[in-house]
């Protein structure tokens, strides 16, 4: 693939006044980044025509290819048509086909359509309407020409992230491959690990991790679990399948022992949740100190479709200050020890396994640790009245650390599973 | 104050490549807001030095104001004092004060300096260095000349947000301030609101949220909290003071009953926590349903200064599917009440009072509405032996859905409270 420069603009008030955070762009950054594209400048503007028309000037000048997010709306602040117009010195038209596409949307909802929403069907002269599946308003393919002979492609989208991320994958990932001939399809394959370091993965995998290799790998870390995103592109997607197929197995031999499942939103607990619907086992959480995340994280789990069981998996969840509030919840002397009550609450509730974090260290720096961290006992009682426990310093920025924690007992808790539950 | 226009610029591979997501930019948009400042354009740029020179070059001549972050350690990458210098056609000196404060640093902290941080002393001729109490990266503070006659100003920060942050309201916000000669002090002051929608709020406050008033009311939401921020400049610190308590009780008659507390991270949570510390007494919390997150918040405050208590206000919190097992937990027939249940419960643990959240909803779609969401009961079990409950039909987008119900059910739990826990 030849090399292919990139620019991003995003256009809004609410993004330039900082109202909200522009995802977009991150999210844009990292599929061009998988595609072999150069991005090289990202540009937010308000809704301000002339500026508008400056930067996709100034866009279509330094960048092989300009992906453009919003200001596509009915509204008189959408003003991204006229801006690439006007930069490109071509007026607007009517597109037909387009016009009747909106009127179908609306009558579908039984509505008429309002006269404004006419300005989505209007095109700068030589653009391609990109289809938008989800919305009414059409994205804009088109190619500006340069002083030397060259041409910029600008793709503009929605701002709304799904109706953009359909769009892009649909219509602009293909796009961006064909530019090479071949290659035009895609398929994206996310592994994910827990229990080693972004440094160490990197070592494991050695070359795996080249820009230029294929399928390429891609490596994020997110509150300490590791997502490799394996991006093939080749002739036909059985191709591109077979290639991610193999690339999945030679990261299992580099870094399986590590790895629990596959998908962009698969956590750990869902391994534990999919392990325990599979041999009908049931777990109760205690969480001990300053945090409680497991136990939002496993009632959640009960809605995802694909976790849910007859007997579901998760119990419930406790969380208390200490170890001596477990012990008169479970109803046992003050010098009980954990084992009796974890043993205890498991009968209570007919759980088969319960995992005791003890304790969600404080958030707070000490001058030991410059990270906040700490000691935690990861205590699992098993369903054959055996309590195997792990104690570990684990510290971490702030923002991620309750996290950390939670993940560290999770990562524990498998290992306590007598078979692997990640299925390996 | 007159017009000013400002472009924000972010140095780094990580932003441009999407590994890491761009929260500076967002944050200096919104402080520059506040001060009145016209934020027109945002750029992000690789470390790439002729890039980033001509984006150094596009800013000054577009905007009257450039705040760049990232871009100012001492690796090789690092090349935001290259950039200006170039931009400008100055050569970079040394600085000797700045020298001898980064050899400091690295003395306090028991280490000899190496030699390439002596680049972090290095300034375009005519640049004033930004004291960076926190870090070795001293900023940049710099005019551009402009063809008309007139002149940009550049302010140069470091990547790392704490750092950058000190620096904008130590440094820039006064210097901008300043340039209207008066007006160099500032002061925000946060105000929190829940149970009001942002367009009914912006309704009662009217004229207050204009954006020439002073001081400037900024309102913004976050998962169903309303967030406003007084900023007030002034010439002295006391008259910001007593300019924003004014507007503070201007708010307070318009909104007052909506209000909880004072300060950025201030949420319902911690007004319970305070209330019940006061009067001494205890909270139980249940959370049915698909997800807890009020017992991860509770467990979270006994961390934070100012809400700790010999006798802590959160006993505890339960996360269960459904009342059934509810009924189990508090050992109970299987045609119990869910008041029976939670005076068992609350007697159990020595709680005077119990929260009963039924039950967080699905977030799926349904046809009936177009956001996910559903009945919810909040059942109160209060010390008196009765149990206020209510049940609203809550809907939200589902990545703020569950946090949502919690609110709701911590603004019905407070309105439970014998006296306003909120002080006003």
């Amino acid at each position: 693939m030849p090399h292919i420069t990139a620019e991003i603009i995003s256009i809004g008030d609410e993004m330039i006044t900082g109202a909200r955070l522009d995802t977009n762009t991150q999210w844009l950054s990292q599929r061009l980044g998988e595609l072999g594209v150069d991005v090289q400048f990202h540009t937010t503007v308000a809704d301000t025509l002339s500026h508008n028309t400056d930067v996709f000037r100034i866009a279509a000048r330094r960048a092989d290819l300009v992906i453009a997010t919003g200001g596509l709306g009915p509204t008189r602040d959408d003003l991204t048509r006229e801006a690439i117009a006007e930069s490109l010195g071509r007026p607007l038209q009517l597109h037909e086909p387009s016009l009747k596409f909106i009127e179908s949307m609306f009558q579908r909802r039984g509505r008429e359509m309002p006269e404004r929403n006419q300005s989505q069907a209007m095109f700068p002269i030589g653009a391609v309407p990109i289809h938008n599946p989800q919305g009414t308003a059409p994205g804009i393919d088109v190619r500006a020409p340069r002083e030397d002979g060259t041409q910029s492609r600008i793709f503009a989208l929605p701002g709304v992230p799904a109706e953009m991320k359909t769009m892009f994958d649909e219509t602009v990932a293909p796009a961006v491959l064909g530019s090479n001939g071949q290659r035009r399809h895609i398929a994206h394959h996310v592994m994910k690990f827990f229990g080693v370091g972004e440094s160490d993965m990197e070592q494991r995998l050695g070359d795996m991790i080249a820009r230029d290799r294929q399928p390429r790998v891609g490596i994020t870390v997110s509150a300490a679990t590791i997502s490799l995103r394996i991006v093939a592109t080749g002739e036909t997607m059985e191709a591109c399948g077979s290639a991610s197929a193999t690339t999945r197995d030679e990261i299992l031999r580099k870094a399986g022992e590590f790895y629990f499942g596959d998908g962009e939103t698969f956590e750990q607990h869902h391994a534990v949740v999919q392990h325990l619907n599979k041999v009908g086992q049931r777990l109760l959480l205690v969480e001990l100190g300053r945090a409680a995340p497991l136990g939002d994280w496993f009632a959640a789990v009960s809605d995802e479709p694909g976790f849910t069981a007859d007997v579901p998996a998760f119990v419930g969840g406790i969380s208390l200050a200490n170890v001596d509030d477990l012990r008169q919840w479970a109803g046992m002397p003050a010098d009980a020890s954990v084992e009796t009550c974890l043993s205890a609450l498991r009968q209570r509730v007919s759980a088969d396994w319960v995992l005791l974090v003890d304790e969600y260290p404080s958030l707070h720096q000490t001058n030991e640790h410059p990270l906040p961290g700490g000691e935690v006992t990861f205590t699992v009682a098993a369903p054959d009245e055996s309590f195997p426990s792990i104690t570990q310093h684990l510290g971490a920025h702030p923002s991620i650390l309750h996290a950390r924690v939670a993940k560290a007992g999770l990562f524990w808790l498998r290992k306590c599973f007598p078979t692997d539950p990640s299925g390996v």
